[in-house]
């Protein structure tokens, strides 16, 4: 079953969201990935946001740049914990995407990660944790994962110098 | 005939968009004046812009604080002529307004208007110059408008120095 | 008969303007496109906002970076609605651009469009719902445009993850 | 049981982060809420962090401002959810404690509330949503509680213009 | 005879802009002070401009806010040297002010100073400076203001720590 | 004689400064060029400024980057008028470069152009401006080029649309 | 015998570098404080930096805001580690301060601190951990002050939520 | 005896921490240069602080990128003097990394350099300038650097205009 579905505003996000999905991989976590416009298929937005806790998803990962209102425009729909990637923009560096994402009013809520690849691989990886919770498995092998992340900085930490 | 739809995402932008209505008062255009809250009533958003070029609305003026998603997701429903005003934020100053606006992509336009009072009263101005476009005693108002403000500067430029 | 005018600062703002003139093609508008600097050629900008109106166009697209007074003192001139696209700059990003074009003072309007090309594609758009208002032919275009950009999105929203 | 830490780099984030308790409340969620100063007690944050999960938490919420280190620090030390609030700041608004919250490096994540107040009340709110995956009670309330928000909205749109 | 015009753009400004009066006034330098709205009164900031020369003005001081376009526009119409004031904006602080006053394209120029009421006096100042280059008794003022200002300091230097 | 002394932080500020020495030869008006670093050669910078007036300078143009204190500290030592130039820094595009030679306090003023190439030319034509106030043949070479600079423009507005 | 010169750019800055003197006085360290403008009393600042090492001082901490250039203009004279203290200004909030002060080129340092009274009550902290490297017994008082510290945040970590 | 740790939080931020090392190799300073990560190996962290004074570092020199944690945590655990560089980062230039890093709360102190490069370099100046205070060598070391540095300017000065 997949419970995790990555949404992005265009095909041009891929890249950069595909980074959640490597992050949801390595957990064994399945997830639905599709392109969701806010702006261009806002009755797409509106039915698959409302329709994505019956499908079974948990958590909804999306990645937006610009005027970035499909992260914020989901939580609207749906109770489910919705994450938001803040995509690079071609104009600000993302910086108009963050202040579009981050700051939503009182009442309903995005937790958005960092600015492009980062965030994204990290929204996989919060969206890990959460379903972590209740999935015994899941939360070893996110253990498993830091402690190996951890290991590699450890084994690396050499410089040549 | 209410040929202007005024809407804000919360009851605490009304003293900024009320320089809209007054604006639009000074030229003889009846509006439509309502809180549309993008992320609490997403329903109504979407509902009042499907509508609104059917209750003959020409220009729909939407103004929204942070993440500012009003005016750019009532363009995503409408083929009407959306105008953004950013309302000042009490942590950003409006600037995560103003990118949350302004930003939208290609393909869903917004004209959006300066932070504040003064972008409220001048998107009232540009509203009523988009509808002077086909009628004349608006487009007359406008131009008198302008000549008593010009007139209104030039009888007080002295200063006291 | 061409009811709107593109113009632009320098001819180094061309590639970005062009995408106002491809968006305009695609409603069949025709237009006027013109280099005019508002600081090498002031006369000429007066002149230009001065007769725009009685040249027959309803709409006019300016476009300008930097310190970009070209919109703003555009419509200083004339009673017709002008659009502002900030072009991006090579200093600042078009923030500067995008600062000078919006933040206009209470009683002189620019309805300003994203920085760069998604900007300039907008601002054709909003020039052609400003004329969809009065031209039932160019409404059912736009209508049939953002229809087919809704399609395009529905049919290209698989991902390759 | 308290299932969620409320936790904050020091008194004086009080008030900003009462709102995420208060939106706990809301849903009947007990939880636990302390100062813990990523620089001044760096080992208290270890030990926190690292016990979290035994003590029964399952989501933490962080709140600092400035150079705010609490919600990386503690995602570094635990596999629990954590989310960050940027409290704003006295110099530069929250922009500096964002940046530092939000810009996490692949591998730890925290998702990040907007800057202050709503921000505080929406980490309280994502937390319930992220605790209601697995209690069908507290997912009642928060469907509840958006369905009042709704009424809240729709019931107090008139305005006053 | 007027040596110097200080123009603004709204009686808002006058407030800041008196301090570049104060200055002028301290080195026995005339001035004309005037409001002169770039966007609602442009054809008296042209004749202003383009007769600014034959008056005898040497030096046009010019203070502005938001989409400042007044300094730029003047320099557009005259070979005087002009100096450009970003006044404080009510909504960015004036940086909204500065970039629109400084960024100015090659070929036209105006000479920035500080956002605000020391940018006005030392524009009053920089005007002096200039003049002073011909006049040997304000080259002489200025190297007193100068003398004293750095002997205020060393006068004033103790601390009440 | 010399009659402007152009200087500059580094070598590497060379080619953005050029412009500068571009525009001067234009008008006939010879310069001095210099690297004169207000960190590495604060001797050379004192003995520079105080015998600037004796060597015959009229009017000093600086241009430095980053935390760019040339310009201002340059007019802590004379009484000729400064120009200054933010050069364009790798890291922050120039921004903390405009705002260390912008931000001067009250007392020492320091006439700041656009950031990089455009505001190394314009300060340039604004020296010029400033020596054309007592030099005829100077002014009217600046207005050829401003005649000329427009007639380029009209000239070549045409656009390949 | 002073070890630590606190210097600022005007007595304005009083207020915030007070908190640099408190700190110092914590650890019994003996200082001078005077003002010193960069822009002012250029040859004041000289003498300052160039007689501070053998005056006795070990350590400089200065600050300034606005077109920040004390601190780095003092480390141009000295060899002697300079701390800096960006003074929040009256309209940019102490971006420009922070700016001048932190972005030296290579081979001029400045330790740079944060905004406001907490940037000038740590630098007179790192000037103490400095000093404390010679010092053994400010090495111990450094030591309980942070341990205090630390007690201080453990006693009073409860929240009346 | 190695005098000062060169600590980073990933291996790519080596080229920029190289120039910390090389200015330290000129003073003949040894130095030690370690990875340790503040979120992915935050117990090596601790470990590494916290016996950093035995191991007789005197200046620990910590460069970080984003959400840069490093020099700050760092800071929490030692009474050493802390030097924080902010390395350039892909989407924000590095002011993210200068506020996370330099916005310290009072009580714990980094001394903070310049973005990227120019600020390893200067880290590298300023442990030498601190270690200078105790050891004549070095103290004559820096004098000589300095020195040849000016000469380095002087030498170079002209310009080919």
């Amino acid at each position: 079953m997949k419970r995790v579905a990555i949404v992005m505003g265009s095909q041009s996000d891929g890249p950069t969201m595909k980074h959640a999905a490597d992050m949801l991989n390595r957990f064994g976590i399945e997830y639905h990935a599709e392109v969701v416009s806010a702006h261009r298929t806002p009755h797409l937005l509106q039915e698959f946001s409302e329709t994505a806790a019956d499908k079974g998803f948990q958590v909804i990962i999306a990645g937006a740049g610009g005027a970035a209102h499909l992260p914020g425009m989901i939580a609207a729909y749906t109770h489910l914990p919705v994450l938001g990637v803040p995509v690079k923009s071609s104009k600000l560096s993302g910086v108009d995407s963050l202040y579009s994402i981050v700051q939503m009013p009182k009442g309903v809520a995005v937790g958005t990660l960092a600015i492009g690849e980062a965030g994204a691989a990290n929204a996989g990886l919060l969206a890990a944790q959460i379903i972590g919770l209740s999935d015994q498995d899941v939360s070893e092998k996110i253990k498993q994962f830091r402690s190996e992340q951890t290991q590699d900085v450890l084994e690396n930490h050499k410089l040549d110098f």
